[in-house]
Parts: C-alpha cells; sequence; structure tokens
C-alpha cells in the first residue's frame, strides 16, 4: 500500500477503505509518512468529504492511535460534554458542578483555547492553585469521591489528533466537517465516558458560522457516536453574542461562580439547564422534563455551588474573594 | 504576509496576486516554506484552479527562479520543441536533425522518462559515447556550427519547478493543467529560444488520456507564451497507440536513425514533417505550404541523417553500425 495512491483516490472523491485509512493514521503516527503527503489528502478530504462509514472509521483509528482512558472503576454512568468553543463559553465550569451536584459523575479532559475562543483549562489555570494535570489515579479518586474532575488530556492519548490537528492548523484544512468531527469524537471516545453531549455553536463568535454547518458538524458527531455504541446527543446554540456578559479567563470564573450561586445571566443560565437536563437523562437520574427543576433546586439551595468549591480545592485551589 | 492565508485563498476558489505567489515561489525555493504547506495548496490548485494571469505570473516566476540562458550571442531565429511524452515518443532524435538540415537553429533541453514515458536524454545516452551535459560555451558554440545541440537541463535552471515536480509526484498532485502547463513552459522560457512548439499527446500512452484535457493544456501553453510574449505554438498528437514500432531507449535511437534514412513508420515521418513545416515557419526559413516538400527532401537526399550523425559526433557519441 503507499500513501500517494490513497491521496490519488481520495482526490478522485473515492470512498478510502478500513485497511487505507489504518495505513494512513498508523502511518502518520508513526513517523513513517511525511507531513507533505497526510496535508496534500487533508486537503483532498476538504474537498471530496469522507462518507459516514469513513468518518467513523477514522475516529475509532484516531482514538486507538494511543492510550485510552479507562472509567470502569467509577460506579455509575460517566458523562461527558464538549463545545465546540465560542467566545465567553463557561459552560463547563457551571455545567460539571450543576450536574454532579444532582449525583452524575463528569470524568472530563478539557482543552485550550484555539484561534479566538477561549478554553477551560486556561480559564481554570485562572484560579490560584487550580492544577488541570492530575494523575490518571488522582483523576478517577476524585470522580468517586466528589462527583467530578475537570482535567487537561494526557500527552498520551489521541496521539493521532495532536499531530493531525498540528498540521491542520498550518495548511488550510481545519474547516472539514469529516475532519473536525473525528477530532472531536476521538478525544471524548478516548476519554472513556458513557455519555457525550455536544454543544455545537454556531455564529459570528465560533467557528460554524451559520446553523446549517453547525447541524451537519452535530449531525456527523451524532451519527459517528451511533456507529460505535456511545450514546451521542447535540445541542445547536447561538454564538452570534458571547454567552454571558464575561469575557477573559477569570471574569469568566468569577461569572461562572456567580451563576451557580444564583445570580448568572440569563442565557448562560438558560443554555446549562437546557444541557444539564440531557445529560441527567443521559446518566438516567430523572426525565428530561423533571430535570430542569432538579438542576434549578440545586442553584438556589447553595449545592451547585458547593460542588464547585469542592471540585476546586479538590485539585488545589482556593478562591480568593 | 503568511502561506497560510494564501493556501486559505486558493482553497475558497479566489485569484492569487502576483505578491502572494512571489510569496510562496521565492519562499519555497528559500526553504523558507516547508512542503507540507506547499503540498496543501498544490491540492487546493489541483481543485480550485488558475486563471489565465495567474498561470501566466506563475510561470515567469518559476522561469526567474534561477539562471536563465541567454542564447542572444547564437544567430538567427532559435526554435525548442517540446512534447508532453508518450510511449515510444522519439521525434526530437529526429525532428532535431530534420529542421536543423534546413538550416533552423535548435538549442534543446530535454528531460529524462517521466513515469511510464521515456525521455530524449535517456535515449541519447544509449548511444556509446555521447555525452548531454555540455558547458554553456560549449553548448551554444556547437548550435552556431552544427545548427543543434540537445543537452540535460542544467542544475540552476528552474529551481523552483524540480522542488515543486519532486513534491507533487508524491503528493498526488501532478495531474493540474495549470501546474502541467507552468512546469513545462517555465523550463522552455528559461531555455531562451525564440519560438516554441508544442507537441501535446493524449490517448493511453499519454499522461493526457483524452483530447479535451490535452487541448486545455495546448490552449493554457499558447496563452502563457502568448501573455509572455514568446512564439507558442501546439500540436495534438494520438497516442492511443506507441509512436513508430520501436520502444526502449536504443531501439528507439535505431528507429530515429531508419527515419532520418527514409525508411521511418509512417506515423513517425508524419509527425516530424507536420511538426517541422511549424518550426520552420516559426523560423521564418519558408511558409509552411512550402516547408513539407523541402523536409521531405533533406530525408531524401540525406543531409537530415547527416545532421544527426554531425550532431552525436559533436557530443562524443557514435554508431555502431
Amino acid at each position: 500500500m503507499r500513501m500517494l495512491d490513497i491521496i490519488l483516490k481520495k482526490k478522485e472523491g473515492k470512498v478510502l477503505t478500513e485497511e487505507e485509512l489504518r495505513f494512513f493514521i498508523t502511518g502518520y503516527v508513526k513517523g513513517e509518512i511525511p507531513d507533505y503527503q497526510v496535508s496534500s489528502l487533508l486537503m483532498a478530504i476538504c474537498f471530496q468529504g469522507m462518507n459516514k462509514e469513513e468518518i467513523a472509521t477514522l475516529t475509532e483509528l484516531m482514538e486507538y492511535s494511543g492510550e485510552t482512558i479507562d472509567l470502569t472503576s467509577i460506579k455509575g454512568i460517566k458523562v461527558d460534554k464538549h463545545s465546540t468553543g465560542g467566545v465567553g463559553d463557561k459552560t463547563s465550569m457551571v455545567l460539571g458542578p450543576l450536574v454532579a451536584s444532582c449525583g452524575v459523575k463528569l470524568a472530563k479532559m478539557s482543552g485550550r483555547g484555539l484561534g479566538h475562543t477561549g478554553g477551560t483549562l486556561d480559564k481554570l489555570e485562572s484560579i490560584p492553585g487550580m492544577s488541570i494535570s492530575l494523575t490518571k489515579e488522582r483523576f478517577i479518586d476524585q470522580v468517586n469521591k466528589i462527583g467530578m474532575s475537570i482535567i487537561g488530556q494526557t500527552a498520551t492519548i489521541v496521539p493521532a489528533d495532536k499531530k493531525l490537528y498540528a498540521l491542520r492548523d498550518v495548511t488550510g484544512t481545519v474547516e472539514s466537517i469529516p475532519l473536525i468531527a473525528s477530532s472531536i469524537m476521538s478525544k471524548k471516545l478516548a476519554s472513556g465516558s458513557d455519555t457525550i453531549l455536544l454543544d455545537v455553536k454556531f455564529g459570528s463568535g465560533a467557528f460554524m458560522k451559520d446553523l446549517d454547518s453547525a447541524r451537519e458538524l452535530a449531525r456527523t458527531m451524532v451519527e459517528i457516536g451511533d456507529s460505535l455504541s456511545r450514546d451521542t446527543r447535540a445541542i445547536l446554540t447561538d454564538m452570534n453574542q458571547p454567552l454571558g456578559c464575561a469575557i477573559g479567563n477569570n471574569l469568566e470564573v468569577i461569572e461562572a461562580v456567580n451563576t451557580l450561586k444564583g445570580k448568572g445571566p440569563q442565557d448562560l443560565v438558560e443554555l446549562c439547564v437546557k444541557a444539564g437536563a440531557i445529560m441527567l437523562e443521559q446518566a438516567k437520574v430523572c426525565s428530561r422534563a423533571n430535570a430542569e427543576e432538579l438542576l434549578k433546586n440545586k442553584i438556589e439551595n447553595g449545592e451547585a455551588f458547593e460542588k464547585l468549591c469542592q471540585f476546586v480545592e479538590a485539585q488545589g485551589g482556593y478562591f480568593v474573594s
């Protein structure tokens, strides 16, 4: 098998087989296939796309290109969520404690800021003392103990995406639904949770500028989850205006704190309650109809904010009041 | 200016400016732009194409990326021809001596075999003693003395094409009319002749499989020549069957010898007379109507074969009878 033939096949719009995708991914991770052949294939994928089966296969190959996280020692259904990112998006810092206060287990690996959007890790690190690099044992132990942890991706998870993403970033091949979808889903799948909720943002403050492409990305990622038997759902949310009122790592932490204290901006509260309700349903805690009431109660009675404090403290952080 | 923005612009189907193309070509030749960005741009060009102005600009930038050959010390109009290559194509070895015997000056740089097609240099080198690496002085001197020389490209001519071609070869970006046309024409223009005749082959034994794409390539190259004020013409010839009867470097030399001795296969003779007539017209030796008669006479009276012998002898070769 030759990488050149795989490039030419995709350039002609043909469907790549599992063997061909495996040759490409394993060869690239091992350093046997040079960047210049991969970037040429990626550009051909930008133009010719990939079908449902190709995307699922590519995602699975990427998922298993490195270590996968085994969360079976955490009791119960482990939920995960992912936002495609937007300006002022501090959802994870609110939603994590919120669903964890309802008894859901959230063992989440987050990312850094990308392009013009911020990243949960950067925001968390603006809290003094806060560590986002825990050992796997401490990570799992913390989720068992307090119901949640958010850490950075380990160096050994999905190396194929690390290499591919770095290359896509400098070769004009970021914007491609099959490539975006497989990149996100490979990391979510390798992170080991039982359910995935995708918050796909559209509008001027997001990567997907219009609703149609956001919908296609969401559909593609849910199809990947379905193909690989992982409960995956998606919501589409508007990012034509920043989420909430605060933009900037520490300002967003403060807004997250305020939201969990019941003083959050309406758009952020609504999004977190809506997304949280789906996550509670995915975790089989309660029906979506009952979930919203439960979530709002957890904010009102202070348990959600208390969960945030437990989470921050467990990872070494402290709030300066 | 950033290479990434140039890639994205072409990916979106926009027209690249002279400054952008210059940034790309000079940066790549200097080694400042990495292969992986160039291959991604090349693939985008394969899908989005280039307009007439972009192609002419790219060609000119490539032409001047290295040394250009100054043939002004050769008296008269210097003609050049180029075949896009096909199985059994030994045209240059016949056509060169044929037009030179009519008083035309042919100072030609040829190439090696490419893919499944042979190359004139490889064929000439199958003649014992024959050298295809002459100094520029000896090359020019020989053309002044006997009317023709065929040598390999010097190492310093069109370095942009050398790098680009090597990359295209392994990244699935060979087949693109703008890239093929600029590659061929940059070398022909840098070689310094006053006129260019392009023999664009189509069919199963050629790179262009169908007449339509061959016609588009021919049209594109003639447009480049027109834009850059070089008398450029093209013929389209059928390569669904090998040209002549012999295939293989030395066998093709023998067939070329026989053709110049008046015992050539009909298809090869016809092609050489047709192409030769255009070259004589380009060189203002005579009208095309009178040219065919003149060329056939040069074969019959032995002068064309005599010119081949002079050419081979001048470059150190000898025929083993």
